[in-house]
């Protein structure tokens, strides 16, 4: 059985994620328009990608495609012609899904339409408009107090008309049609843990994994949050049957320990394996409830689709201060976080891939381990190793009912010595 | 749906509760006898009472109807002929069911009939022989150390012979013929704890029920503790598998917290209602595992009734040091105490009354509530609003596996929230 | 019903018991041998006891008999003749099982056989080595310290050939073909705890299971470790449906407390009898989930046997110090720690013995205990007594799915009152 995490070098991963985010990190993205394709272009040359465009209009459930949203400039000008904001210097600086507007206001009726954050007046929101026709400007609190009580030029060069979504998939395909599933959201701007982050991981996971055989196939989606995860799953109804497993992963770069929300069963493979890896890890994480808020694992745990899909995040949505502001940059992710949660996800996988039920074909008693060279030799000492211990819990629990990552949990040995052990009996002829 | 407590000043229920108790408080009841009936009518004058008188006699499961029980006076004279112990002045003086008796004895053999606590020198205990025909009398230690060692005169007046076991039942009637069934007993007398506040609390949510609309039918029992439920079950034996939850109230005014104890099925719907009510409350409570001992649970939770009822209390049973003694008496008890055991039982009739399961019409993905008004506009922000965390938690959980009390249980948010955006969703076509 | 452990004189036992253990301390004793044999010989003393012999070779499922081993004699002599290490003073001395050996060599080349603890330089450690051909001396690391760098003569007087392995077996027949199974292993040379002690304490107990009559029927094994047990299975294959109930007993004569290591199920009736023992005894103990290390529990539990058979010891293996070294001597253990472990094993095999499901003849309501003179006759009183509550419990519970066990775990109350209230409701009438 091939190890996914081995021969690895997950600092160089590491590196080659960050400066990924780095380049990614300009462009504005929407839920809709040519910054998601320029993004998607990107992760192209990485790894075999394809992308879809769904036209605006097509129902989805219960939803309908939005029109594509684009954007060249917008400003607000004082009244010497200079930009007092500036889209060109963040993305940010717009309502996201702003609708055009050019005009001259006072500051009063402007202030309808500016957003700040008093408590971190260094800092620019992130806000979206997607479903409600309006535009808005975002700035710091600070730039808020230097504008004075006169008239302003504001301008905002968008477009909203029908067009496309896209979105991206890669598959690699396994020796089954079961798939594993990681979706990751491609529809924020420049915030670079949300969810730059997990642009960088996922398609990692993809080009690494993409060089080895696995079991299982894997699916990789790249869409929007929401209306991405909506349409993948209204245009994939007949796929869905083959998706055993699912992880969301998102905000995977922060400092924060990395946090494992359970799916909607709360006690799928997928809930049990990942448990598992924090847990072996010897590192502080968390593990959540599932819970009907925060990303696309909304939609796959809906009741009517309900697939035993997860959520890897480090510090999960809205629980860092600098969530949904400019201070989400470059200096918020670093590569040794990245490299982590890669590591992490090719463990969880490692897991599903190598997981099975054995039975042990001399289950009457032990098997003497000795004559077969799998056991030592003397008697007597008061400890017994690990790999013996993990022999032992193996060939008792191989009734069939139990699957490796049964007796790993049960027996508190992590899954690698179980998995490894395992090898070594079929090998011997002593589990089928 | 109706909100059962919306709209009733339990201020004003608190004191009207409190009065009907001082108003109680003198009349010697038992578990036969004209107290009782006494007892019954003043409740009539509050609510449709009908009053059951059942034979002496009569076989009702392994027991018989006993002998009615009435008591005109009693006393203890000196050889001056002075009424040392006076059943006018407290009823608790006289052992309950105690013969007639009158003669001349020295104080030795007087005192084979005389029960005191030491412990709590100024307290009368109270103590009662049903079932084995005797007499005897109660006072307080304090008085017993005055008595001295001459000859006493011995009188009560009381007769013990064929009549009836009296009880009360209101009945109102709802959209459905299941019934949440309220039982309190009638038997004790001058102790205002036990159970003056059961009667004051019982009488008044029927009364305010009866002003409202309900999908359950309720059914309100006013009788003795054990031959009361005894009797009543064994003369309502059709009726039994109307009784969908019910719930023993007794003992509700003291300044205790309100204490429930587990129906013996331990996770039926009566024991979870009432658990969420007393955890969403913010007040201190304590929730007891069923026992088969207590007052009239033990019956319906006996294995051939198996009935899911729990018991409500404030202090239970031998739980405070007033219990059972003079000292159970209208200072122990009051107004506020009163109110806020109607308010939570007025709950967690609300919770049963208004449970129920949905179907999510739009079960795959989330429904776009944007469009039907039910969701906030902007977006970006990085809290979600209490109301629209319990939308998607209907949604997410109305598979028709899960009744609005698991979503609230599940969720952590409060019964009547959940319960109100069930109402919008359900208005709004996504629920049926 | 009887009760198993009432008239018995621990005290009594537990000399006895303790002398056993002097008497079996010098005799060498090994899987197979003499030493079994005079062993099992001396156990015929105390109880009827069948001896079975089984050839050398015989295929034991995965296993075979291995060839029986016996010595008479070893030694290490210097150049002058002294012997510094000799078989006579200590069995430890020989690895057990040493092949034959006789030669003069260096002190170099004697150390590749010589097994010493460096941290507990006073003692000499337990070697085996049955499976792999070879030999060796144990010896205190102070005495190896004193060899000097000289030619030393060595013997081991041994034999290992054809033969036989051997071990004992008491059955008590009970009025059922059902049976409880008691194992201990036979194996260990001079250590006293592990497990003269288990020898002394299950030939008592056979002792005096024998006196009385009992529903179940009781078969004591003594045999080795691991190989005996092995044999043992294969050899009662078609015996094994009538184990109901197994507990290994071993290591039960040192000072430290009471360990449980539950069966494979987990929550077969021995171990739930086992616990509610230990719990109620008042005194310290340990619960240990299953794992496939440690004694015979291991074979008894492999998948294809699977039997409910949990171990009983006082430390567990390893768990203390002197394990498998010249310091388990008589000092460990002592007649009252035997005594305690005597006595705990009785009250488990009462409660297996007298648990049954009883149903409630009058399970509607209470039935009225007053008129059958089973419970007190004054009401009024703040506490229920003990015996009355147990009474409540056991007719409450007894509807045919809780035994008498179920119902002292869910009462907290000990075994032996629900089981004693049950035999006078049974008389009665009230149970069946």
């Amino acid at each position: 059985m091939s190890i996914l995490y081995r021969n690895i070098d997950t600092k160089a991963v590491g590196s080659s994620m960050y400066q990924l985010v780095e380049r990614l990190y300009p462009i504005c993205r929407s839920i809709t328009g040519d910054g998601v394709r320029e993004t998607l272009d990107i992760l192209g040359e990485f790894i075999p990608l394809n992308t879809f465009e769904v036209p605006t209009g097509t129902q989805v459930f219960d939803w309908e495609v939005p029109r594509e949203w684009n954007i060249r400039d917008a400003y607000i000008k004082d009244m010497q012609g200079n930009r007092v904001v500036d889209f060109q210097q963040s993305n940010l600086h717009v309502v996201n899904y702003s609708v055009p507007v050019k005009g001259t206001m006072s500051l009063d009726e402007l202030k309808n339409h500016l957003f700040t954050l008093p408590d971190t007046p260094d800092w620019i929101p992130y806000r979206t408009s997607y479903y409600n026709e309006s535009w808005g400007f975002c700035l710091s609190h600070n730039q808020l107090q230097t504008l004075t009580d006169n008239e302003y030029e504001v301008c905002i060069d968008s477009t909203l008309s029908d067009g496309q979504l896209t979105y991206g998939e890669c598959y690699l395909e396994g020796e089954s049609a079961d798939e594993i599933l990681i979706y990751t959201h491609t529809c924020h701007p420049s915030l670079c843990n949300d969810n730059l982050s997990g642009l960088a991981v996922v398609s990692h996971l993809a080009r690494y994994l993409g060089e080895q055989s696995t079991r299982y196939s894997f699916r990789f989606v790249f869409a929007p949050g929401t209306i991405g995860s909506i349409t993948w799953l209204s245009q994939n109804e007949h796929r869905l049957s083959n998706i055993k497993h699912g992880l969301i992963v998102a905000l995977v770069g922060d400092p924060g320990p990395l946090t494992y929300k359970r799916s909607r069963m709360g006690e799928a493979e997928i809930d049990r394996a990942t448990e598992h890896v924090l847990e072996s890890s010897g590192k502080e994480s968390n593990i959540l409830d599932f819970s009907p808020y925060g990303y696309d694992e909304r939609q796959f745990g809906s009741p009517g689709i309900n697939l035993p899909v997860g959520r890897l995040t480090r510090s999960p949505n809205s629980a860092y201060p600098e969530y949904h502001t400019s201070a989400d940059d470059l200096d918020l992710v670093s590569a040794d976080k990245l490299a982590d949660s890669f590591e992490t996800c090719m463990k969880i996988f490692d897991v599903l891939d190598r997981n099975r039920c054995y039975i042990n074909t001399s289950p009457q008693c032990e098997p003497q381990l000795g004559k077969r060279g799998l056991y030592r030799k003397a008697g007597g000492q008061k400890e017994i190793g690990g790999r013996e211990f993990a022999l032992l819990w193996v060939l008792n629990q191989s009734d069939g009912d139990h699957s490796l990552l049964d007796i790993a949990q049960r027996s508190g040995i992590p899954f690698g010595t179980i998995a490894d052990v395992a090898d070594e009996l079929h090998e011997a002829g002593l589990l089928t």
